[in-house]
């Protein structure tokens, strides 16, 4: 990624984007936005927030959007490989029998092996490894065996893909106050961020949220560069061990702040949605569980954002949450 | 009921009803309606879906719409009974909570204990009788200790409550081809169907669901007069023994017809909804059910309606549904 800045991040780039992933043939979801109505979840504060259904888009998250971009902006066929164990490896093997590409999904071997089956089912390769050893394997699938990286979270066109989560938004409030974007990685949040600073919202302000057990980027702003840790959550999706580069650089240059809530916090959220209607994983909880539980700063009187970014939590996986 | 007929129900009579219903004190959402974008579930025609998530609802479902029309329309206080092991139990102790009435539910003994609990927490009383007793029990309740007897689904002013949900569905879809409603008693039917009719929309075909084994309202069509059965379904909510008077009186006046669904058809569209992000109950998810499985005729190229009536249903009884 050493190449690419949070410079070459333009809103021209990212308009285009935004094209790319509305004329997908993967069918992207321009996901609905609506208010959140049920007051039996007692806020401290009184404002007013509007819920973005990622849950609803095509493969259950956002990650669908920057693959879509990943995908139309390359040559087509070839051999892809990607490591995920999650939704960016549901996105990836989806577009890839689209597209009729040879895929390969490395894959930590403590994954549930309904992941592997689901990847699978799409004519996608799998391998599970230790978890150590996942870029080696991924390096070695790039140099001896002539495949493509594809990087979940840390590449340029992926992130501008997600930016087009943040142009949605500003279709239905032009101007949010505050936005509340959660973060593994950092590629959703940075795209989010871009997308909405880029706009010309200068007055709005985006928070990342993480759980306190995988606090990545909350550490790389604090160090002033993107750092890694042993990370631990109920929210897998926001756990990897590393806080993407090009995330952090463009999070540094756009994000107000990074909240950060608990495990409990998180499966108290997770039940709190469920309880509404809406089908949310641990991951795609996190940011609302920030605003519940007073972690964002400000509120009062404020128009918020609030992204529920994906829905893929097994029935089974939900009742056991508790 | 006798004193009543379909007649009393007009459209200045609905009007009225849906401002006290937006103004009640109880807090009735306004719910989204939202595209049904998922095409992962394929279709076999092809055509415009819109979906009304009351299933985020207040109390979980459209029953308090009524609720609130029944509380605003009598005197304050005074001690109210009511038979229920479900929705219209919830949203009657909700009501009776926030209006400080004394209430009692009377509820069949095979209910599950946790809706007795979640009554009783709103400081309602729960009386559980055998099935064939709960008339009785109501008409004693009624006659010896001088409560006040609302119907969960025969009642003039729950139903035009009920109203209130099909006038919001033409202020975002003006003049719907086909709207398909649930039907249980059949107040929620009669509410929509008589809005949509009386607010002009003569070419818009409403339509009912039922489960194959509770098909109260499809047997009072053919039989010309309401009627009742031994019923049982997944969907307990749509299981009443009987098609109510005055519903049955409005839905022979105003729907097209009753389709019928499965139990395995529900539980498939359950699971499908699920999927797709929204937690959706059983007799919820029947109209979805009815459109997948090609029970609503003519859907080609139509502008559709499907209510999603209700989301009341725990983790546990979700991840058992299979």
């Amino acid at each position: 990624m050493s190449e690419v800045s949070a410079k070459d991040i333009t809103l021209s780039l990212l308009r285009e984007a935004r094209d790319t992933v509305r004329s997908s043939p993967l069918g992207v979801i321009n996901t609905p936005m609506i208010p959140w109505c049920q007051t039996t979840l007692q806020l401290s504060v009184n404002c007013n927030i509007h819920i973005k259904l990622e849950n609803m888009q095509r493969t259950g998250s956002f990650k669908i959007r920057g693959v879509a971009n990943q995908f139309a902006r390359r040559p087509k066929g070839g051999h892809l490989v990607t490591m995920s164990a999650g939704n960016y490896g549901k996105s990836f093997a989806y577009a890839s029998k689209h597209y009729g590409s040879k895929g390969k999904v490395v894959m930590p071997e403590t994954a549930p092996a309904s992941r592997s089956i689901l990847i699978q089912n799409f004519g996608v390769e799998v391998e599970r490894v230790p978890t150590s050893c996942l870029m080696n394997v991924v390096n070695h699938c790039v140099r001896e065996e002539n495949m493509t990286f594809l990087h979940s979270y840390d590449d340029l066109d992926l992130i501008a893909g997600h930016a087009s989560l943040g142009m949605e938004v500003l279709e239905v409030v032009s101007e949010p106050d505050v936005v509340v974007v959660c973060c593994g990685g950092g590629g959703l949040l940075a795209g989010v961020a871009a997308a909405i600073k880029l706009s010309g919202c200068d007055k709005t302000r985006i928070y990342g949220v993480e759980p306190e057990g995988a606090c990545t980027m909350h550490r790389s702003f604090i160090e002033k560069k993107p750092v890694g840790m042993d990370t631990k959550s109920i929210a897998s999706g926001l756990a990897p061990p590393f806080a993407g580069a090009l995330p952090y650089e463009l999070c540094h240059r756009y994000v107000e702040g990074i909240a950060l809530v608990s495990d409990e916090e998180i499966k108290a959220a997770v039940t709190a949605l469920y309880k509404s209607g809406l089908v949310v994983e641990p991951s795609g909880s996190a940011t609302f569980a920030a605003i519940v539980n007073g972690k964002i700063p400000d509120l009062e009187g404020k128009n918020i954002v609030c992204i529920l970014s994906g829905g893929n939590i097994g029935k089974d996986e939900l009742a056991d949450l508790g």
